[in-house]
């Protein structure tokens, strides 16, 4: 991938979606050069009803959004297999944590799972320790206290790239 | 079910969420009498993407919540198939449907489909032609516009009537 001519950085949120934990982390991403912001995740009480914990994502996530300011935000594609229970808490989560940038006036871009190993790592069926030594190397200042805000920061870095990719095609065909 | 000694009425909404159309229907009960207030569908844009249909379901259903300000809020629970990808659309519906009371302070109830079905008409497998029927002698004064509303206002008789069994039982008890 090449430096592009995009003016300024580009603050970007990623998002890992889960309703016991949500991960999130923020990159400014600048051409090719990305620079780590911060990065957490949203835990809310195992013991509040389900609308408590979906509120509970929503606020950690527009306070997180309300600090950092991001400009773009991308949300993993979910992996939907035979555990229907496992799918509609994921999907809730999931579509709680879409919803916070939307209220923000921030798009939203999906990426599928293995596009955001390949990205980050080059293969896309990359393990979580591949993802965090690639981590390590791409936002050396970034200490991601769980899996879930290093995933959020590998979508946030999938984005910086792809997004890059999309504007080049939109300036060679003239748009 | 007997008339309850309940302090003034209680406004409810009854929430029927889905990614094209999200239901809702506000109903007041007061003992065992119910008021039919409104109802309507939320349909987002079939041409957004989906953090915007998500935001159009958000901003519809916390149109609805400001302008009749219902003090308790019941949503559907989710029938759970194997068609994993109808199951996260859903799943992404139903958490932004459940957020929306929960932001406004309302506890959010949760009732099984067969619940509804055996409140509103008696029978756990009545058909929707059943339940509209049922509806036309509780709430003679509603005519939903769509299924997803009729189906609302029907979640919303479901809770009527079973937070009052929970009052009974906790004064029986001496809560």
């Amino acid at each position: 991938m090449t430096a592009l001519p995009i003016r300024g950085p580009v603050r970007i949120i990623g998002i890992d979606p889960g309703l016991r934990r949500t991960g999130w982390g923020v990159i400014e991403a600048e051409g090719n050069r990305l620079i780590y912001i911060a990065c957490g995740s949203v835990e809310p009480p195992d013991d509040l009803p389900l609308s408590g914990r979906l509120l509970a994502i929503h606020e950690g996530l527009a306070s997180v959004l309300s600090s950092h300011q991001p400009m773009e935000a991308a949300v993993e594609q979910t992996f939907v297999n035979k555990d229907g229970v496992a799918t509609l808490k994921l999907g809730q989560a999931r579509g709680v944590a879409m919803l916070a940038p939307a209220m923000f006036g921030i798009s939203v871009a999906e990426y599928a799972p293995n596009q955001v190993k390949k990205t980050v790592v080059g293969a896309g069926h990359a393990d979580k320790q591949q993802i965090a030594m690639m981590l390590k190397i791409l936002l050396p200042k970034a200490e991601p206290p769980s899996a879930d805000a290093a995933d959020a920061l590998a979508i946030a870095i999938t984005h910086a790239h792809h997004r890059q990719s999309t504007a080049l095609r939109l300036k060679v065909v003239g748009i």
